[in-house]
């Protein structure tokens, strides 16, 4: 049997595979698993290199499944690779799999999850930096859709390949001519295509993806050119089953009992390969050691300092001590102060240019590979990537993520700029720690508790210096909370983070002088929020809560406090109830009801 | 005076106004805004046809700074323009000023909020595909910065436009070499922008930037090729001001007092020149009168349906109701039933793609001339635009969003496709209505609320067919709930939206069984919540309430009720608090705890 013939051949068990898969679950997307089974036995039984005994080998080749829905082509890869039994496809989607509906990384050979489209890329983008950050010889692969290329991230990840000299990069896009609901926009025009990616410093290879021998010469091309690689196909979705070839309407549909079995009497019984024999593992290759060399220096601050100043410095030093650490930027590094990690380790920093999505899904490719990415830019605009950060969440991504500038305490920027809806944004992200210090200490504090932390970590920083409330060693671990003022009458407890735990301290200084005696919590640990401190106090402060935050009123610190206490505490919740305006900002935060002013108002209301 | 001299002179007169501005502010970013001064002051006085009497004449052309941070240049052209006072520009982002930090349409030639970078072109594709509908001559200009071109969003937008063959819109890239924090990835390479502008099928003109007469060339090139025209525009950052040009670190930051006067020494006196002389008025054009011209007609159901079905036959009736209506697409019609739309008014149909980001920016910018767009995909992939909703919603756009599939509900597809985080990305947008059907008859009653709502409507929908709760005519006002379930002696109240009303259901049923009466509330309206129907039923419920959602734990109904009832009522809070799996939507509304056996559970509980 040649080699033409035993891809073939696999090709067709793919097929088989899919199909039978997704007619037992009774759902899933057989036709888009038809149209790449030629590209991917290729793939993975001629031009990757793994070790199936080693998911995680640095000397792998790695592999990127962007166009999600086609996850029973990969579990059926996965069998053919004798990574699971064969036996186990026919759970496709079942609860008690983790062959699901669209790729999760429970399954190990998962790196990200997919499914979210036009993602991929991105991720590819990370983990071949990683690979070559490592020094290997690996390259990494990422299947694509044709229909995801009208996704914007797409072209933002193109960008940063073509920019950084990705040669070990290689996108194949399966141009099957149709998606989910019509036609695409180019449909089988392969030169609309090529000229986009050549335009943004791709090497192009366009080829018939169903003809084996052709498929092997355009793979021979990748990287040739020093340049990432895209191997544009002309596939037929539902290719192999002529009743449902090229036809809008087969999208998310599998087939029926009957329409089954008419289909596999047209690819004919399983076609007799042992498709393990066509595996080419890497050459051993092993990383360079990396991790933390030394215990993280904090800075002794003496005078007030803004948080993202702070942060800034803790990642530079960070990354003096632990080799993993990396940090990317969107062409805001000054404001974010990720500038200062640039500047001493350009090696280990990423200017992403102003492509936050992109920026995201590089920090999860970085991620896989072990290493620990700090990506900054203002809060703002980390709301450009929350589907790519729910993703990573997802895909369990060990990354770290600052918005800077985040509230009205930035001041004349204005709305746009202020990022008053983060908070809401990544508390209901799966495992994400939220962190919002409210000195330098606690912003030092809460890097070092993000870089020990496995997961993915947000920290909140300020524009404007505020005063130091910590010592330089004051721990700051999740779920934690410091007590700042407390006395055995206080008559309401203020609960507050980041800025507005200075105008809580200097609300409780006023009240103080009028003989009223307050609680005041830093709840700098957004989440997990540390409830029992907090119900601790509303229970020794007669049951008056005042929340006070620099965010809208909705999924932030405010809902958190109030459903940790429900029933137990009034809350009253001062926090930025419209479209906020330029101007300065200690005029901001009280003209929006969260300065000291509205928190004595607050507390003597709720005295009644 | 020629007419360049007199473009000259305005140009310098942008640029003093300027700096004047930031200084006088402290803050801002006057070096973008020389850049682009020559640019600007052929285009407003020269090139576009606008009444400065008239901020909505259809015949106008329109003008977006997609580069916001702008804007004094934006607020310069309007002085000179004769729309506001000179003497106002020294009011730069003061609070009580409506020329902010970056533009709002609190000034209402601001068609739409920017500052967050690279989302005025697809704002620009909506208002050109708006007066293409319309039958005017108009056209639309956007005003883009070279570091923007990285977003993503750009070229999704530049896809759309080609697309559409939008000869009437003309994006102007003032390609200033120089970003925030460092120079742009391609500098002044304009070629590499050109490259990517006519591979995404745009007519392309490059020019250098500061000479007037090459500029007033180039602006007669707009169009002609009967495709979208990019003005690449080769131009020097802080251009007129020797000791800042072309030099790095002077994004955002204005001339402190001393250096201003050494800089208008070198631009020398304001210049005299009328600008207004040179502003061309459109020719009188009349928009076809558009709007309600029937009364939508809601079905009436006789059988489980889902509510995206519903959903999609009242948008559908409301497109005959009322031709100010429109139906947007992301490539998922035929799952969101936007296909009934798409069918009966393809004119007012619009496939964008997978291109969410896009898709919000052009609902935006179509419901600046007064359409109503209805913009829908699975409430997973509207995380995507995020960042657009947002500004969507700084800028009061009348827009609808549709987030289908929402929940554990979906079933077998996995987490990727279940959007257990749109309530928490929705309920902070100012503004926002957040609206959560359960059932067929809720969903047309929603999609009518939507349509008479002024400002920013997001509806969420479900996969599954749902029984029917309510009758053809049941009203679902904005701010509104209904109380299915009550009596003299309830226990407990339960609070359920969406797919959770029929587990509630379920479980009252099966509580009534053993003698325990609940209150069941279908909170429909997420925001604003009917805290008044709320808060009494917990009071009527012995403080017990059970609150049962489709979402994860942050920012969603939960959290809602526990604010509205903080302190009146103990919550106990039934949501999605994991990753969830694939599996049949049954088993994982059993599995997540958010089914009627749990809420059984969860109201015993609370009996104690």
């Amino acid at each position: 049997m040649t080699k033409i013939e035993a891809l073939q051949r696999i090709a067709t068990r793919l097929r088989i595979h899919s199909l039978r898969m997704t007619t037992q679950a009774g759902s899933g997307h057989p036709t888009t698993c038809l149209s790449a089974a030629d590209l991917a036995a290729c793939l993975f039984f001629n031009e990757m290199r793994f070790d199936p005994q080693r998911p995680n080998d640095p000397a792998a080749d790695e592999f990127v499944l962007s166009k999600g829905h086609a996850a029973p082509l990969l579990w059926a890869l996965y069998a053919e690779a004798g990574i699971i039994p064969l036996a186990a496809l026919l759970d496709l989607r079942k609860f008690t799999s983790d062959l699901e509906g669209h790729p999760t990384p429970r399954m190990p050979w998962v790196k990200v999850a997919t499914g979210s489209l036009g993602q991929g890329l991105s991720v590819g983008v990370g983990i071949a930096l990683a690979q070559r950050l490592d020094g290997a010889k690996a390259r990494t692969f990422v299947l694509m859709g044709d229909g995801e290329c009208a996704e914007g991230q797409v072209w933002e990840a193109a960008n940063a390949a073509a920019r950084r000299g990705l040669r070990n990069l290689c996108a194949i896009v399966d141009v099957n001519r149709l998606g989910q609901s019509e036609a695409t926009m180019h449909e089988h025009d392969l030169k609309a295509y090529g000229a986009k990616f050549k335009a943004f410093g791709w090497d192009v290879v366009t080829v018939d993806g169903h003809r084996i021998p052709k498929i092997l010469e355009a793979y021979k091309r990748i990287g040739k050119a020093g340049r990432p690689t895209v191997i544009l196909a002309r596939t037929i979705k539902g290719k192999g089953v002529s009743s449902i070839e090229n036809l809008n309407g087969w999208h998310g549909r599998p087939l029926k009992t009957d329409e089954l079995a008419r289909a596999l009497g047209e690819l004919g019984c399983l076609p007799d390969v042992d498709a393990k024999a066509y595996i080419k593992k890497p050459k051993p290759f092993q990383a360079p050691r990396r991790g933390r060399q030394a215990p993280p220096q904090r800075t002794d601050y003496t005078e007030k300092t803004a948080t993202r100043l702070a942060y800034g410095n803790a990642v530079a030093a960070l990354g003096k001590a632990d080799t993993r650490v990396l940090a990317l930027d969107g062409d805001v590094k000054n404001s974010t102060y990720h500038d200062k990690f640039f500047a001493a380790f350009p090696e280990r920093s990423f200017q992403l240019y102003i492509a936050e999505q992109n920026m995201v899904g590089v920090a999860t490719g970085l991620a896989v590979k072990g290493y620990i990415p700090f990506a900054a830019t203002f809060a703002a605009f980390l709301t450009r990537a929350h589907d790519q950060v729910r993703m990573a969440a997802y895909s369990f991504a060990n990354i770290k993520l600052c918005g800077s500038h985040a509230g009205v305490s930035i001041g004349e920027d204005g709305p746009s700029q202020m990022g008053l809806e983060d908070l809401a944004m990544f508390r209901p992200i799966p495992g994400c720690v939220v962190l919002y210090p409210a000195d330098a200490s606690g912003a030092e504090g809460c890097v070092a508790t993000a870089a020990d932390h496995q997961g993915m970590v947000y920290i909140r920083t300020t524009r404007p210096a505020t005063p130091l409330l910590y010592g330089r060693d004051e721990p700051f671990p999740a779920g934690g909370s410091k007590v700042l003022r407390r006395s055995g009458r206080d008559e309401a407890a203020v609960i507050a983070a980041g800025i507005t735990v200075h105008e809580a301290l200097q609300a409780a200084a006023e009240l103080g002088r009028e003989g009223i005696a307050v609680r005041v919590i830093d709840a700098y640990s957004v989440q997990p929020l540390d409830v029992e401190t907090i119900r601790a106090a509303a229970a020794e402060s007669g049951g008056r809560v005042v929340v006070v935050e620099d965010h809208f009123p909705a999924g932030g610190l405010g809902e958190a406090v109030a459903m940790a206490l429900a029933g137990e505490a009034k809350v009253v919740h001062l926090c930025v109830r419209e479209l906020p305006r330029s101007g300065k900002p200690q005029e901001l935060l009280d003209a929006y009801g969260i300065s000291a002013r509205h928190i004595v108002a607050a507390v003597k209301g709720l005295r009644g």
